[in-house]
């Protein structure tokens, strides 16, 4: 499937899926979309934490329609699944948004790391979460971020649990990709960033660490819901975990 | 102090300490001297082993004296401090070997860490046994090396802690000296690699590993010392630990 027939089928609701493990090679990107007030803080907040939030495109006020990830994407029903926030809180779980429309909202497109998985994958990494077809274990963290404006709170990382003899292989790797996340935020020793048990994830699904395998821990675009929580603005859009916006540049458009 | 003057003074016997703080940005170099009729196999075992064993230069058999990392340097005095193994066992330290020499001598120069310090330092990684002016914390592991002839053991790594934040990127600095030992084997968790108690060195200094801090493993250059002991070999020559061959090529020829 090409990212042009996956937009296709999510404006017609007939795609209703995570997105991982589609259009292979083709970027995805994590959406929030906010009320052009809030729009400069929300910059400034991923410009000062650029590795939970590597922004790699604006839309709008004004429009809705991509220009740089892909030609004319209407960012209002192209993601699979959204998520409308109400004061703080998830209150509608929704195929396209154009009900929720105001002409004053701003739409970031935020760096997804399932954009080196690919890359990880070629370099004989294999991924328990893309082996067993689950989404990747993500947990909330003691990482402080940078605040800007309403905009303050701690990281979201995900895990993947790697073999003790390819960890400084898999930083190298996805330190190639500072527009999607990067190399990792902290390696083993979950307690040390405030993760007491592997087991019990905060999103995604949760998956073993086995013997001779270290957790690896990389900076995680789910990261602004944590921070939409603590912001409580009146209303915002975000898609919905593991329902990504999936655009026509290539991965490999992103290395360094 | 210039690499030439500290070959010199070298070999003049008025030069004798560890070089790691001397020549700054000048390659250093572990050093193996064997009989020709052992050298094919010890050859072998390097380029199948290059994480502990990176090739810089082979002399020899018939003549002492360097041409790539350094023009005409004589490999019989040019190095502050030498041991000589008989049966596998370090039986002299010496100045200068030249009553040892036979003409069947072939001289292996390998890479070694001091060379990707100076980068790591500059990236705002502190190294706490370059502040403390210790030498480097170094130890036996159970990693298994690629056999060759009579050369067979396990690796051993020197270790650096490094804080929790900073582990991806000395990864990352250090992969792009492959020539001298490259990216770390081993992050955090010594006892994956057989490692009980990190304060029980083999070769070097201890040094403390702050509470912040994950302990970072290199491949180590002192590598062969180990394989020697279990090749038994009638004779043989090495620098002593710490007490390296210094060249005229710049650590910055290195990175790739």
């Amino acid at each position: 499937m090409t990212p042009v027939e996956l937009r296709k089928l999510s404006a017609e609701g007939k795609f209703d899926k995570p997105t991982s493990g589609y259009c292979e090679g083709y970027v995805q990107a994590n959406l929030v979309a906010l009320p052009e007030i809030y729009a400069a803080d929300f910059e400034r907040f991923c410009r000062a934490n650029p590795k939970p939030c590597p922004l790699l495109e604006i839309v709008g006020p004004g429009t809705t329609k991509t220009s740089k990830l892909a030609s004319e994407a209407d960012l209002l029903n192209t993601l699979p699944r959204y998520r409308v926030w109400i004061d703080g809180k998830n209150r509608h779980e929704v195929h396209e948004i154009s009900r929720f429309y105001r002409p004053d909202l701003v739409f970031f497109l935020l760096g997804c790391s399932f954009s080196f998985e690919d890359a990880l994958v070629k370099e004989g990494i294999s991924l328990r979460h893309v082996d067993h077809e689950k989404n990747v274990s993500m947990y909330r963290t003691n990482i402080p971020l940078e605040a800007a404006g309403p905009f303050h709170g701690e990281m979201v990382v995900s895990m993947r649990p790697i073999h003790c003899t390819k960890v400084a292989l898999s930083c190298i790797i996805t330190s190639r990709y500072p527009g999607v996340h990067g190399e990792p935020v902290h390696i083993g020793y979950p307690e040390m960033i405030g993760i007491r048990n592997l087991a019990q994830i905060d999103y995604g699904d949760a998956v073993e660490v086995k013997k001779e395998e270290i957790p690896v821990f990389w900076a995680c675009g789910v990261t602004p819901q944590n921070v939409l929580i603590n912001a409580k603005l009146p209303f915002a859009v975000t898609h919905a975990p593991g329902y990504m916006f999936v655009g026509d540049q290539k991965n490999e458009d992103f290395v360094v």
